[in-house]
């Protein structure tokens, strides 16, 4: 399997953030072709550290590194990576790799 | 659910990290109680904005954020947490936090 993690940084207006993820991004990635299974965090995120900055965390689940590829080159893909412009006004890291469990 | 998501840094010494982590902070981690499941990646680590400098990333779940925080507050907890000085020469943060399916 492989995974896609997004950390969405603290954006500047959380409340907009999370009523946009929620009516529009989420919609928009599930049509993402290849995606297996996609969790969100709820609620903050913490860290033993102190805030990481960090307001939510996705994951999603393809078959391998090459599923994820071709999701984000599909049109479907390009409309839910376009749409980050639209609600994640504190950025965002995309971490991708695949995965085993041990 | 809940997750653990461990951010391993790029380290100093790639194979010691490597080696140390499958030989001894895997079977470590196993024992920490509530552990339900536990991913990591495999290969590299990539981001469409470059090397993100990370090196794995774990993913520990748990039946809620009150069971990571017993599972750490056990002696198997502070044993893998322990046992990250011996490896982790690039650092790694940690992020906590509730989860769903969407």
């Amino acid at each position: 399997m492989a995974k896609l993690v997004v950390l969405y940084k603290t954006p500047k207006d959380k409340a907009h953030f999370d009523a946009h993820y929620a009516s529009t991004h989420i919609p928009l990635a599930k049509k993402i072709p290849g995606v297996r299974k996609y969790e969100v965090s709820t609620g903050s995120v913490a860290s033993p550290a102190g805030d990481p900055g960090v307001h939510l965390v996705a994951m999603l689940t393809f078959d391998s590194a090459e599923a994820i590829a071709a999701g984000f080159g599909s049109p479907e893909g390009k409309a839910a990576a376009g749409d980050l412009a639209n609600f994640a006004s504190g950025g965002a890291d995309l971490l991708m790799f695949e995965t085993k469990e041990v």
